[in-house]
Order: C-alpha cells, then structure tokens, then sequence
C-alpha cells in the first residue's frame, strides 16, 4: 500500500552542542518519507521556493519518493533555526515562513487513493482540509504541537476526532489534555476519537496506547546522539511506512511499528540532516530491531 | 540467600498534589526491606529514636523482616519533611537528623555472612564501613544521591569501586560522571568498577546497563501515581530480592530482577507510605509481570 505525506519541507539552521548547519534539508514531510521510503510507496506533498536545492529533490527522487506533489512555487523556501542546549528541547531563533505562508495543500487525483495518511505538524485547518479531500483512506495519522495546541486547540480537536492515529509529545499531551499522568491522559485522548495514541518521550523512548493496549517502546541506545531535529518524523516515517507495507492494523502489527519507528529515530539523531538516515540499508534496520528484541524481552 | 539492608529509617512529612501525610513510615530501609521481603530473607540495620512508634516495628517483623539490626537510640528518629509539585522533583522543605546523626553501623556476626548486600542512600563513608565489615559477601549494590556526589565525590567513588550494582537516577549518573548521554554516562561508570549500572528514570522506567548488556524495563502504567516518596528503593528491593532468591547474577536472572524492581516501584507510588505495598501479595506480583510483559514483546 501506499502513504501519502503532508507537512512541511524545509532549509534548517542548527546549532546543537555537537556542531553547526546552515540551510540544510529539513521538514516534516522530509523527514517522514526518508524513513517510510524504506517500507512502502511513498508519496508527499509540500511546497518549496524557487531557491530549493536541485540536488535535495533529485535525493528524494532517487529514493523512490515520489514528488508529484512537490509544488515549486515563486519566492523562498520555508526556513527554520533553532539551537539546542542540550539535545531536550529545541529553541526556535528565527522561522520565515516565506512560500509555505500560502501553502494550501491540493490532493492531485492520484493521491487521493492513498491508503494511509500521515499529516505532519501543520496547520490543523490544513489537516482537516487534507482529510476532507481524501477518498476511502484506511488509516489516518496526524502529528501536532504545543503552537497549534494553545492557538487552533478547536480545530485540531476536529483532526484528531477524524484520524485514526494521534502522534504527539509528552510535553504536548499533557498540555492538551491538562492531566500530568500520560497514561490517563492518553485516555482520555482515546476519547476524542482516535484508536491510537502514541505517546513520544524523546531520550526516553514512546509509547503507544489503545483499547486495552499498551506497548512501551525502549530508545535505541545511541552514544552519539548529535542533533534530534526530525527524530518524531522519521519514527512517525517508521511506524507509518511499516503499517502501510503490513497493510494491517493489528496489536502485532502496531508492537512491530512502534519498533520501526523507533529504529528511524535511531538513525536519524545520529547526524546532522538526512546525513544519517540516507544511508540506512535494510540490513541496518533488521540489525537494531534485533538488538531492540534482546534488550526488552525476558524470559 | 539472605539480603542485608542498611540505610535510613524516617518519619517522613509529604505532601504531593494528590494529599499530605504526616510522620508515616518511611525511610531507604524500610522502602527497600518491604519490597525484598516478598522474594528473600531480609535483614535490616538501622537507626530510630525513643518516638519511634512500635506498631512500625511490628509491620516489619510480621513481614518476616529481621529487625535485629534495628536499634533504638535515646532521642528523636530522622525526620524528613518534602513536597512533590509535581511528581518527578521533590523539594526538601525540612531534614531533622535526630539520631541519625550519630547512625555508624556495627554489622552483626550473623549479618556479616549475609551473600546479598543493597546499601541504601547514606553517606558513602558509612557505605564504605559497612562494606568492610562484611565477610565473602557475593553481590554488594549501593544507591546514592546528588547531594554526596557534590559533598563526598571521593568517598562515593571508593564505595561504586567495590559495590558489583551502582543504582543511580538519571540526572545523578549525569552530575557523577560530567555527560549528558547516559548511555555513555553508564559506560564510564562501568569502568570506575561495578559490574553493572542500574539507572532509574523516575515516571520513563529505567535502564540496566553492563559489559555488552543493556536491558529497558519501562515502567508499569500507574493511571493514579500519589506518591513517589521511596519508589527507587522500591525498586532496589525488588531487584535485589529476587537476585537473593535466585543466587544467581546472569543475564536472565538480571532482566528479571528489573522487573521486579519495577513492580515494587510501581505499587508502591499508589499511596503514601507503605500504604500500598504492605497490602502486596505473590499474586497481584505476578499479575503485573504478566502485564508487562505483554507491554514491551514484539514478534
């Protein structure tokens, strides 16, 4: 089967206290299909200035993403820079929207088929415009964040109600829930419409809640972690490109995705941008899920 | 195998958001003796005062727990007096020492031949006395805290040299070892001598660490956590009675005692005190294991 992703596409500018970039490839649209790609069809949506990088389509491209529905349009390319002090939390020091000011996403014909949705953290008033115009999709997921929780809190709640799969941060469920215990929280989460809740905890691993489901996720433990921008996407990426390959949504199947999730997190704060996540080989995956197994289970 | 316990015995003074309490029972050795007592035979050594109230004592012998090791001084027991504004952090408000103060433990002939030792959270020099005093103890584990890491570095070091299990929060094992990655944090203080490092990351479970061994246990989903007070000695109980039980240090066996440890735990944050966890019983232990079990497997 395959994902159609929606979100942002992006030049970044990071400062961690491993090192420095400037205007180097970023977004959540990026990130996800970089680590879906590995698992199912990929298609994204996302607009970019004219000043984007040829090289970073040809990149996608060559990865079998597809980009029909790249649009380039006049002006420049959405960009972020933010600086973390330690590798916990981002602070944002400039963001200019630029073309991404008027990103009003339209679902080509061919798209509109896609089985499995992922809407990145975006504008909710375009989520739910992208819902509206899907046909027959199986599974819906959307990412948020604290921005859009405290500013379009209505129409968000209007998102979650419609999709199947609700990914947000620990800080992000509190907040939008107003209950300190995730575990309650993502109950009442359930509530609001979704069938799943996964819950990320950065350095600390996911998890995920459902109907009488939990499945905790451990991290993967990397010793080098040198920049977490994009690690929610890429597990999004993860999680979302397994289901849609399962073409399932079974408890086995979700356990499974959690953990693919968590593998392309692993590898994408290892280094800066795509630097990492670009190499990763099928290999390399089944090499952590291994590893992941024996350092969960006991006998 | 028997395990031998020393550490503090309050009266403790807590207010969290979910109540307040007044002089109940608390203390590193009760916490981790009523959390051993359910898998081995447990000794404790520790001070109280005159005030110390008796059926406090009898809690503990009717729960098979050694006291003999227990000896009441003329004065004052330790009280401690701290508030949760939420429930990772808690704040010291008062400390009355008593006569703690003047706690040097004097291990028993009987207590000295113990297989198992947990030291729990007091200054490293007693630690480090009492590991003296012992004869061909088999496995021998200490907690600690920030406060002995910043006031007595080179003791505490001496103390991780000889212990085989360091138990130690998140953010401890940080401010010991000067890195933010606990992954790498861990395996620097592998080399300062034990065998293995267990770290405790409060409400995100913890992570048990050794030569080419890494083992995640999460935490059990608590929906209404009250009181955290003593959960890490909780743990180390768990993990260091079942230890005794088995007498046995391989890998299994370790897995197992995490997640023992994080049982313990997680009963005991469901109330203030001793509330919770006096109530255990070998079923409602179980039953959790089975939980988490189904929690954390993937195929």
């Amino acid at each position: 089967m395959s994902l159609l992703i929606v979100g942002s596409i992006a030049l970044d500018s990071i400062i961690t206290p491993f090192g420095e970039r400037v205007d180097v490839l970023g977004g959540s649209t990026v990130y996800t299909s970089m680590a879906s790609k590995n698992f199912c069809k990929t298609n994204i949506v996302g607009v970019v200035g004219a000043d984007f990088p040829k090289e970073h389509i040809e990149l996608l491209e060559s990865n079998e993403i597809d980009t029909e529905g790249m649009v380039i349009a006049a002006g420049k390319t959405f960009r972020w820079k933010g600086v973390y002090n330690d590798l916990n939390q981002a602070e944002t020091l400039d963001t200019q929207l630029n073309v991404f000011a008027e990103f009003n996403p339209s679902i080509s014909d061919n798209y509109k088929k896609c089985d499995y949705v992922f809407l990145g953290n975006i504008d909710p008033v375009l989520q739910l415009s992208v819902l509206n115009q899907m046909q027959n999709s199986k599974i819906t997921a959307c990412d948020t964040m604290n921005f859009w929780i405290s500013g379009k809190k209505e129409t968000l709640l209007k998102v979650i109600k419609k999709v199947d799969i609700l990914f947000i941060n620990e800080e992000e469920i509190k907040m939008l829930i107003g209950d300190a215990n995730i575990f309650q929280a993502a109950e009442i989460a359930l509530s609001l419409g979704p069938k799943l809740v996964v819950i990320k905890c950065g350095g600390h691993g996911s998890v995920c809640i459902g109907e009488n489901f939990i499945f905790f996720a451990p991290v993967y433990p990397v010793k080098r972690a040198i920049d977490p921008t994009g690690a929610g996407d890429s597990f999004a990426g993860g999680f979302m490109g397994y289901l849609a390959q399962k073409d399932n949504f079974d408890k086995d199947t979700i356990r499974n995705a959690m953990i693919y999730g968590t593998i392309m997190a692993s590898f994408c704060v290892e280094a800066f941008s795509l630097e990492r996540v670009k190499e990763v080989t099928a290999k390399s995956i089944e090499l952590r899920k291994s590893k992941i197994r024996k350092s969960v289970i006991f006998r």
